[in-house]
């Protein structure tokens, strides 16, 4: 039995999206599919929608919001001397919750890959850089992925910091958190712990 | 930090999908908003929204498809002495996945739930009926899930049939399924051995 074309396309779409398999991807299309009305898949397409219309991009930190700026950047009791750089959003989120850091953020939106052609370029690293020129800025916490891509972009980021700004301490997270793993899988105590125990960066 | 309204909602939406939790759900909503265009997020309410014009029930065998008539129904070598009675498209499709069926399907969507307040009229039971009515029927297979519900469900079934239909044989799906799991999580090589070993029903 195969799935009819347009059911296809659905399920094929949701297993794009992250931890989504072509088998939870099938049954999450019939799920949105089985009443009568097709009222859960019209709910979901106007959230959709309706998110697409109204979230951006921080023009501070790159965070997603619906503000020119964040809460975050907004938030006068946040410690405006750390500047905790992160690959996304959900990254971010985690170290929120782990209750260890009040200070500022920069999303990258992803990390330096070759392979999927993303360079300093398309990460918009120029409004990165023009971010940490800024004067309040103290510590740069390097908080990106611990594998190859994410390393190469602590890296990279870590050259560029010690160009425009040799004043300023460049941190990296305690390697409490397993190698290989992506940070926002990680549970919020290792988070807690790598935050606290964090170190000066070898490129220094 | 809290996420931003739009983005709670969205991600409140697709935590109501089956498996995915609200950590899935987050990473998921970021993920379809990343890109400044937000083209991911269009894209899956389009498709949400395309499958939701087209896709409808089979006249026949109630499933999920964009005709009047499924290609299983329509299939002429398909064994129509058999039916075999399962709760969603997905539990047919773990069937079909078996390659140890033959015959034709009633898809109830869904099982009896005195919780969710789904009786035998909101399953569209006096459809099933009058399919099972149909004189070229010889077997009926129950293979409602073996959880409290669908056991409750089959069994209602069951005498439904007894008493419009005492001619034909009733069958369930062998127990090599392990309890309280539901049908579409299992493998196929499982649902094989089950359909193979399926025995007369209890209730005759
Ligand atoms: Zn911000
Ligand atoms: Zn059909």
């Amino acid at each position: 039995m195969a799935l009819s074309p347009k059911l296809r396309r659905l399920a094929e779409a949701l297993a794009e999206l992250p931890g989504i398999g072509p088998l939870s991807a099938q049954r999450i299309a019939f799920h949105l599919l089985s009443d009568d009305e097709h009222a859960e898949a019209h709910r979901l397409a106007k959230e959709l929608e309706d998110a697409a219309a109204s979230v951006r991009h921080c023009a501070r930190c790159n965070t997603l919001c619906e503000s020119e700026i964040c809460d975050t950047c907004s938030d006068e009791t946040r410690e405006k001397d750390k500047l905790c750089i992160v690959e996304t959003p959900a990254d971010q989120l985690v170290i929120e919750g782990s209750h260890s850091y009040r200070g500022l953020y920069y999303v990258l939106g992803g990390r330096l890959s070759p392979v999927e052609n993303r360079g300093p370029e398309q990460l918009g690293f120029s409004r990165l850089i023009e971010r940490i020129k800024e004067p309040e800025v103290k510590e740069v916490i390097l908080a990106t992925s611990f594998t190859a891509e994410g390393d190469a972009t602590a890296h990279y980021i870590a050259l560029a910091v010690s160009r425009h700004r040799p004043d300023i301490r460049l941190t990296r997270l305690a390697r409490g958190i397993p190698t290989g793993i992506e940070l926002e899988y990680t549970d919020v105590a290792t988070v807690a712990h790598a935050i606290l125990g964090r170190r000066d960066a070898e490129s220094r």
